[in-house]
């Protein structure tokens, strides 16, 4: 029998993808096989070795998944799946309906306490390594701010929304920092910035024909929440420009503390992340949290988790030793 | 009783100071006493109502201390105070010596775990922050490589070594990462690149009457180890200026990891530090590390960590439930 960590992976979209090339990337680890809801034989998978399963399957392999990756979304998908597959296995996942993480979390703890299983939620890079920081940064250094800027990257709710406008037949939104937002921030005077203060908002967009684009613009530019508030740019393209410049799902962002010690020394702690990829990313971040759940759960360390409660050596697949001798 | 976790320093240099600066930031911690090896009357610390005590008379303070920080060099004092206080406190110090670090964490381990104590080693920014900033990425982007640059930062090995020329009446030595390094790295082409082609070495020096300074600065340029290798920079400039200009320790640096995910897309993972003060920086992540230690070992678990090995709930005051409802 194979010392691999046995996955299995719960819904087959940009996540679920990404986690497969993931894991493919880990020799310590093992794809056992996909669940999804639909039909199996209609999922397309590049590698014919991997194997593709009903959803309702997945209870025939509770002995033989060491942990489960849940890939759906946070709206309706994982409220449902989290507790019940912690019933079941060793999870993670990327939920992230920020004001709703207090309840999903006490569901999926019971759930997981209850099956002797361990369950990390919320897992991803915001909420996730962002997370991290920000709580690291002010753990460090007490007097100070905390800032978080999200871009170069592409809202899938702003672009949604821009979609939903008359007349548009294509849209991609970006959410781009403000570099003198920034550079403010990095400059250690900690100013007091709302989010639209800190972000411009950029849409690519196709026309129907026979539409009034000074008046789309318009529409766009005074949306209420989305872009009302913002400093917002407009551009048409046509559907050619939108396909091949603006199809990829890039993303990034900066945690950024401005802190003080001693008599007002400046001290600034920055992490950022600058991706091409935004869902491969967050499987990568999702794949060694599996790696980590399962090896807690050895550990007997059964419930649910965030990211702040796992130690960074249980990421990894070196051992300790290793780890302090070529990382430290 | 008050609730505060009672802290006691071993150690009053530039370190020693800092985390007296640091405990004050921290409600929920209390100064026990500073201990020293030197005459305690001879100690001079601005607050009035903090001990100073000779180092002796720690073990006196076996049941009144919570956790001890050993404030001390990795040279001659930590190897032996690290493995003597683990035998009494919990600990935490910023052992640096990177070969040597399984050997120091051998001995603290042996000795914490006999006397059930924890102590966390190596804690601070290099090794520390930077530390966990090198395995996290390496675990979550498996393929792809990690860069560590420092500076721009006084560095006070080569301050010392260029104040050892003949000629040389006071100098500082700034590391400087090299621009056109720093946006390879960045830009994810994962170049070679020695420590040598990432570091400028910039010298303020101010040189004794009646030397000649084409031959001091030539006989900078040319020190083996310290000089030979790199791209050095020697400015002659007087005494006021050296003291005016460059007498503050300003240090920082980045942990950069180029990596690929699925068809070769590039994420970038950077974490960054612009340190006005390095001692005092330090000294705030010793302090939140303590917190950790405390915490630990209430839990049982003892023996020596490294940063590695402590998760990030531990470092923050809040409770679990505060972090996942408002920096999650």
């Amino acid at each position: 029998m194979s010392n691999q960590i046995k996955v299995g992976i719960v819904g087959y979209g940009n996540l679920g993808r990404g986690v497969l090339e993931g894991i493919k990337k880990c020799p310590d680890m093992e794809l056992v096989s996909i669940f999804t809801r639909r039909s199996p034989e209609g999922i397309a998978v590049n590698d014919k070795n991997v194997k593709v399963l009903h959803i309702s399957e997945a209870e025939n392999y509770k002995d033989q998944i060491d942990v489960m990756i849940l890939c759906g979304g946070s709206a309706t998908d994982l409220p449902e799946q989290g507790p019940q597959f912690a019933k079941m296995f060793n999870t993670v996942d990327s939920y992230d309906t920020h004001a709703k993480i207090p309840d999903y979390f006490a569901a999926v703890d019971q759930a997981a306490k209850e099956s002797g299983k361990t369950s990390i939620i919320s897992v991803g890079w915001d909420p996730g390594l962002f997370s991290i920081n920000r709580l690291m940064a002010e753990a460090i250094l007490p007097a100070g701010e905390n800032y978080t800027f999200w871009g170069k990257g592409v809202s899938q709710g702003h672009s949604d929304a821009v979609r939903r406008v008359e007349g548009v037949k294509g849209a991609v939104q970006y959410t781009v920092p403000i570099d003198e937002a920034v550079e403010k921030v990095r400059s250690g005077v900690n100013p007091t910035l709302s989010t639209a203060e800190k972000h411009l908002r950029v849409c690519y967009v196709v026309a129907e024909e026979g539409y009034d684009q000074a008046k789309i613009e318009e529409t766009i530019k005074t949306m209420p929440n989305y872009f009302a508030d913002y400093i917002t740019e407009v551009h048409f393209v046509s559907e050619e420009e939108l396909q091949v410049n603006h199809s990829k799902l890039p993303h990034g962002g900066f945690v950024i503390r401005g802190g003080q010690t001693g008599e007002n020394n400046k001290q600034i702690i920055e992490f950022s992340l600058t991706l091409d990829s935004n869902p491969e990313f967050t499987s990568s971040v999702l794949v060694a949290y599996a790696r980590a759940a399962y090896r807690l759960n050895k550990e007997g360390q059964a419930g649910a988790k965030s990211v702040f409660e796992v130690a960074p050596v249980y990421l990894s697949p070196k051992s300790p030793e290793e780890l302090r001798r070529d990382l430290l």
